[in-house]
């Protein structure tokens, strides 16, 4: 009776022999690199540092790469005093361990990470630090906001250059709808807690991209640099399966 | 006891003496012309047509202009079959009459309004009938978005030679930010409610005004063209106050 | 004094130079094809049927699709009357016209575009109508919601050959998670206005999206299958980019 | 003329004989764990070390257990000082006296505690206190979390075996919607303040929840770990009942 | 490597073997009853009279009772006209068929829908309609709020009598917690959108129930009947398996 | 042409004459106590200890008494230091300085003050504090909260016996409700921010307070015990009135 | 053991006591006249013309005063047709029917309506209605909004003599807070949904006057003039007790 | 084809040969105060120390006025021990450099600003800070809050003797809309975050702000006393122009 075009027993066969790894308070997944093209990344906000340092060590053990975010400077402290494979960005909050090299990439895909303003610049670190772990040639353009349109105009051909643009802005986040209407590549915008009031801790931000009048303009969380990062890893893996 | 710097009694006095007139449902003031610069405007809002009728006729008898805002075009069709006086102007939701010319300005005292989109159209044009009946010069720049940016930096000239610039913009609201950055007079912001989801009716437009990165960028209430219109007036009286 | 790293003239000339068309309410952009890789797209909310026949006129005329968005089904049959090269999708709420046949694009790059429930439909179907007056291959995986995961498993093949999948779901807005986690592809997530009460007319789940525990998700606006759509298409073009 | 089908004076007169005691600050109630099945349970958040250590004693001064629960950890060591019979868990923020043994409970009658992630444990074991205090068999299935499915579908027979599962998550919330489609027992859906931006400090969670797409999924308070242990109590009461 | 406690393979070929029909736009799961106890509802809210119509007769053909929810009058008497075997009940805005009996339940497993005022009785009733489609026997009391005490105190023995309680609220949704303090069996509360301008259209009760003073009370959507009978469905369940 | 009933000059004449005093960064107000019953109240919240202690002389210079509302402890202490007279009271986090009787009182007028829990006392005492300054007759029922309602029942003859009620409540603010329904007199509603999550910081019992299913009840700002103690000697103000 | 002041038996014959009828969908309670000193009152909204009906059928049997609150016109016609004594109110949208005088009150008891413009109204109206109902004498002050204070100033007079006043206003609501500091009476706030945008349907009224910078306003739901009457009547019920 | 009505590349060149200055994480804009009328502003908040170090410099080396906003008193420390030109007030959280005399303006330009309660005070001086590094004559009215009119009265003329007011009020932000009434001159409103609960952290005041019953009131962000003086210099500069 039923009309599934395929068989699902042998695409659930093939799921559930991905590994994993049980430690007592956590199930570390050492397949999602190969799964999703990228490590198994720790988020560190409400982790102990007992519970970092294991799932690390772990990582570690397994010879994987590791990338702890949203690490704060006291917890990272205990962390990489136990495990000091670890190197602590304090501006990104994030700690990073490269104990293989990431595959090659192709020098033509490069993401660009523009910035609105100064203040901007931790979440666009975060992002930074994801490529650079992961092995994605990047390169930062700051503080171009639109009440300064010159300053953004200068670098056009920047901009138009990148494979994938990562646009970071807090206020009313108005940067990537400019952007958005200059470049026909991909744009990931990235709201920012950065403002007061009717700032609204980012949200006005993220409303404010999600209703880009420029079309095709997609959206991550407030100050997820992380999670823009990776999404522009899964479009340049999308961009080398294209290429074969 | 009381350090006022100067006796409460006679400024009471003088306001005290204001004449208002009491219809059995309304307070139809009739001197704030002479103490705002502008006529009685009534609300059309949430009256009857009744409501309105009556009060456009005691300001006709008073030899008054009106200006009814917000009057849907049901209502006004009753209400301008009454007082034939009244003609409405169904894009912007207004009805006027002018029945004594408002006196001339200078033509160097120049509004311009300026649109997002072609949806922003309505909120420009009731700024633009009030301006109009208020006998203050002015002009509309149109369909000026920042996701087109050739667009907006085509008329950077006209945009600099007005004295007041009221900037209308729906979704996320931006345009003033630019506009903000690329002039030095006054840019009162009106967010409209163009847009779905998260543009929130209006508001993701409205704080992102208020959190604008361009300084000094004021704003009115969300579609509120008229309000816009009134405080140009309220900046071209300064102006003329200030040049004396 | 100036640091930029090239000349803002050069830039800024080439951006001058970009053609528009004033018709008396609206800048036509007749190079945003080439600037972005898809036509000028009317956005209809908000604009009465005149105005959507007079921009297709001036497109059609020009010599391009045309695509409407966001049209109710009484001003589309005033405009189809007026424009019969236009056909309505009553569905998508979408008025297209091929009049060129679009440049061919690798079968290779496929995008499949998934929903939750059959009430997500109307948003899947603008998405792909999108697609389609833009030549892009696309195609449709419906009703497999995570309350009966067996009915995704059973496709999770599919869902691993699409280059870039456009995920619609309504209520909690679950489903983009659960499809990150099985594909390292980009995922571009859909929030509907589907369910009642708690789903806050959409905002559950595109908040619900925003904050998925599958990295690198990112977010349209609230129904905004044509955002998706051109988002998808900007990766593609990155992806085309990519292979040479 | 009044149709009540039985005699409120009855039930009135059973109701107001149920004891409690006038302490100076508070009503304790000592006949609770008759009418509900579990002892008075001091909730030490906005109570000071004085009132929490009196309300203690007087709970067993009349032979009864104790559970206090969001006791921070500086105000628990001013009353674990005065009331040594209380031991503090600090992951649980709760503090507990067990002095008379709770009725033993079928085994088979199982509660099940799931979290979606690492950071959600110290709300599932605010859950597991509570039911241990009570005597209530139950167990911990940790971080299977939607985006690694396959750690979830590994124990699938675990869930299918509980009598009743509380599902702890925070970010999206997803985890409910999926266990509510693989089990046919009651799921108590328990939204955590984990995420940050658009996760709303629990709010996404909480609403996605409610509108989950698996039908009869019940949700508590945001971190109420203590609330899904006695929803789960009153449940495992109905059944004994039912039982019968 | 992997610790699971048991071979998710097995689990999965179970999972997979579920059967589900594709009929074009929607998969129509046979299945669920088996699985969850309860036949597959229909959603109806937003889906079309033909869609409505087309699922209705695979279930009838499969020889499985019906339930439609949230169907709006007029699309309703579409589809009775095609598919004689539903009737239709406008007060709960539900159309069901019941073609096989479903299993007999132990009288003493009584259901009681309890609601403040005659307001919330649409809603109560879309509970009570699913009770009866799934063969739960059920009661109502009715008109018992708060703010007239007496009322319900005058069927406290009814209170107490049943297994499951259901209490229907707008307004302040404050008679959960006074139920609750009244009786140990388990309370499903459910906001209603009966009020106006501080009860935002129930998530005041809604937030009202979640945060309430009596504990263990749990919470569906506001004006969702249907979910806290299935709620209470699959409580009676765990209550039946917990008998044996 | 004004039909005022009455000469505003004479009005505003006497408004006019009333006096205030400027001391370099407020203007101190002392004819307040005879316009409004009490005497000028210091909101403690955002001043400085200078400031306070600047108002407070200025006040007792004039021979009258003094209330601070929210003084946090810290700055309590320097100003207690440097204006003796004031006394600091840390629950309801008030000072006070009664330097000449508040005129005696009828003993029938009695203001009852209820709290719902041991939390909600801070606020209870606030509106005591100002009460006992004021000269009111006042008394506590404390921790009476609606899920155990017998033991508000035992007092309901003490209920009845109060001329106005404030009551005091937290998480879902049920007991207004209840209260409102059990005497004639005036009750005052003070939402508390006792909760977490859904309690949204006093916003669940504000609203749900405001939407009371007992007529009649009113309500004051969250945490407000101070502005409902004034409306309380408002009533008692009219009541004294009305007895003459 | 129990420290209650009072036998809670005795207090709860005398509730238990109360009569009610039921009459198969409510619970009709004629006693609340006698406890608090108002008849039943119908809310109108929610009910069918049915309901309302039966309802004012009874009570009009008992010999009681009717008043239905937010009866739409069009269910009223409905209602009126069957219950000749009911007179319909469509300015307040309620019915009523005075079958004996409510008992003769002391003339100096005047509660004075206050409303901001003209649009305010119907809500101030709702307020007069009940206040007739109910033998309250009662006026109106109204259109005496902020932005034109000498309209305010002329009838201080007026103000000052009220011994209850309601102060009826939508936008930003700044009139009770003026008005609060002119009169030394009980001030019932009642906020208008009359505006639009930032007037949030009447949201930022209502959290204007509950933050009032007026000690002593307190408020009712938005455009609840029924409660603000109510509430008036408790006051005045308080004055006269007061008063012996 | 285009039909704008002036060259753009003209006026985009004008736009490119504006300088910037990249000093290694942000853009000195030295040509800001020749394009706006004020100098490049520094918004402290979010900042290093170093970053506000660093860029004071390059603007004192250039020749130009410093004034640094939202500069918290530990950065401040460390700024100024840097920069000694710098100093630190500390009410109004800025820190300002004057090395050039801003040009003189006519003494009849006056910006008058107002504040409504003690509290509001630091927002004010932001504004005044603000002027005062412009160079703009300003004066200060305190503690003129609605709710004692007279005090405000008192100052009537003072009010209309000003070019430009800056209203600044917390709470339910009343007094722009009673000043906006009073006087014809522009007000620019500011809400400030004083007050609690229903005060919103100052949307309250901002929402009641934008919905003024004063036509023409214009409003900036929540405590943005630096954004209102901006405005207040637009306005100023649109009169200079407009008398000449």
């Amino acid at each position: 009776m039923r009309s599934g075009a395929l068989d699902p027993e042998d695409a659930l066969a093939a799921l559930a022999r991905l590994p994993f790894e049980d430690i007592g308070f956590a199930n570390v997944d050492h397949h999602r690199a190969l799964r999703q093209g990228l490590p198994e990344v720790i988020f560190g906000q409400g982790k102990t540092a007992e519970q970092v340092t294991a799932i690390s060590r772990r990582l570690l053990a397994a010879g994987e790469n590791v990338l702890v975010t949203r690490l704060e400077a006291d917890i990272a402290a205990r962390v990489t005093a136990e495990v000091p494979e670890l190197s602590y960005h304090a501006n990104s909050r994030t700690a990073s361990a490269i104990v293989k090299q990431p595959p090659a990439r192709a020098n033509a895909q490069q993401v660009l990470v523009v910035t609105a303003g100064t203040s901007d610049q931790p979440v666009a670190e975060e992002a930074l630090e994801t490529l650079r772990v992961s092995g994605v040639p990047a390169s930062l353009l700051f503080d171009v906001g639109v009440s300064g349109l010159h300053r953004l105009l200068a670098r056009i051909e920047t901009l138009r250059a990148a494979s994938v643009l990562i646009v970071v802005a807090g206020m009313e986040g108005a940067l990537p709808s400019v952007v958005g209407g200059l470049v026909a590549a991909p744009v990931i915008a990235v709201p920012t807690s950065v403002g007061y009031g009717a700032a609204l801790a980012g949200f006005t931000a993220l409303c404010g991209m999600l209703t880009s009048c420029a079309s095709g303009v997609t959206v991550v969380n407030i100050d997820n640099g992380f999670g823009a990062a990776v999404a522009a890893i899964r479009m340049l893996h999308a961009a080398e399966r294209g290429g074969s």
